[in-house]
């Protein structure tokens, strides 16, 4: 399983260079700026699902790959804008320097703007497949990355800083934050697979499920690890008063409801069988993470 | 004709108006700064150009509609990250203070994500027409606002701040940072009315010639105008050396290019007679406007 999810990494980070403009054309810094973040070393969790979920409903992950990149661009524009000084103030990412310390602020905002922008161009480079037009799919992107999901977690995590917030509040920073682009990497996936609407909707329980459990270890790792280990300043949540789950319901509650969600996202899965192999794994990687 | 135009503007801001998420849906603030920008007094050109467009090619303004709207949302994404103190560092923008003075640096980024964002959303909401799905609409998008146009002008221009730069260099930022957008929201206008390859063709010259017509006139007025009658910083583009016309050539030299690319429009719209009428007058009231 190992060496298949490094293979399949490879397989889109082959794909991301190829689509991404190249480094030197004109204007240089803004090429530069977007391949730096795009190849910090993420993990490609995202498109790894988009290309298990394709394949869960018959489909190939040939056709799936530039959904797959264009949701990992999304991602990352989300990470360089999350990052800035006027929102998270993070100096590290991935272990290495953050956008805004390598580039400056005005060009890290340029940056991520235009791997938003590179997401909807990549989407347009796909025919389109069955009950899904290309229409349907950047609705499907823009609706996850809009006003009332990603962005609409970031904003409630910017305002909830500093300040004790409800669960329900903290799950909806999770829920617009992490799990709607997630869900829609593997709708996405699915629909490139011309998936029908009951695999449609088991696979975005699978997802939802997922997406809250990811979080909620992202969230205690950053209480249990080192900066060395996690790449990213560590017990950072805790100094900038971030609501988190453990801060909101401790550490031992946390884990229990990642487990809990792990189970659940298993569950909808169920009536893939053998099919959903890739997706049990890709779930399987992200409990093991050690916390 | 002065009327018609305030007409022209008001069936664009009840569009908007109609479409934006309501300043009460949840997170409220983002969806407060998205209006506050959208609603801050624009004078709605690429919009009016976007639903002229379609008139010349015999289409009808309602079809065009949610197009002109999607690209004011991308105008004012760009206005409110441009206005940022990362970047141009605007206090004052349209008369009223810039998004970052109101609701702070974090959520302005956010709110130009949003409305970046939701334009496609937008262009999602129409059928698509004949030689033109919504694929081909969303592509047009996507790559005037990305990093090789309206982006890579923004880039460059930040570039060039305090440096000398050669005319063909301040041409490159003025047709990418300027040109592109108001070309595309020309060329949206034309597809949703199935324009023949030879109306797009002439409509695309006709938007490159008036798009840099109308930035040469923005760096005349800059210099020639009080702050007041602006509405934003005048001379700003002095104080902070930014490249501009007259910085490079000289104010008389840029006064006789702006009429030269107004003629050079005015030309593209021959084959058009009377359906031109519109674009026509548009580009009368830009070339109007006091420098």
């Amino acid at each position: 399983m190992k060496e298949y999810l490094a293979a399949r990494q490879r397989l889109v980070d082959r794909a991301l260079d190829r689509l991404l403009p190249k480094a030197n054309v004109k204007p240089r810094t803004i090429h530069k700026a977007m391949r730096y973040s795009v190849f910090a070393g993420g993990k490609r969790l995202r498109p790894l699902l988009c290309l298990a979920a394709a394949e869960s409903c018959g489909g190939s992950v040939e056709q799936a790959l530039p959904l797959a990149c264009a949701v990992e661009c999304v991602h990352t524009y989300s990470l360089i804008h999350d990052d800035l000084p006027c929102m998270d103030d993070d100096d590290f990412r991935r272990g290495v320097p953050t956008s805004h310390k390598v580039f400056g602020e005005g060009i890290a905002v340029l940056a991520g703007d235009a791997l938003l922008t590179f997401a909807f161009e990549l989407v347009t480079s796909v025919p389109g497949w069955g009950r899904y037009p290309v229409r349907e799919l950047v609705r499907e992107l823009a609706i996850a990355a809009g006003s009332q999901k990603l962005i609409a977690g970031q904003v409630v995590d910017l305002e909830s800083e500093g300040r004790k917030i409800s669960l329900p509040l903290l799950k909806f920073i999770h829920r617009s934050k992490t799990a709607a682009l997630l869900t829609t990497s593997i709708r996405l996936g699915a629909m490139s697979a011309n998936a029908t609407q009951t695999q449609l909707r088991n696979l975005s329980e699978f997802g939802e499920a997922l997406g809250l459990a990811f979080q909620v270890i992202d969230d205690i790792l950053d209480v249990t690890q080192t900066t060395e280990k996690l790449g990213k300043s560590a017990g950072k949540d805790v100094v900038s008063e971030k609501a988190t789950f453990p801060a909101v319901v401790g550490l031992e509650r946390s884990r229990r409801a990642a487990q809990r969600l792990t189970e659940e996202a298993r569950i909808a899965l169920c009536s893939f069988g053998k099919k959903a192999e890739i997706l049990h794994s890709l779930a399987d990687y992200l409990l093991k993470r050690d916390y």
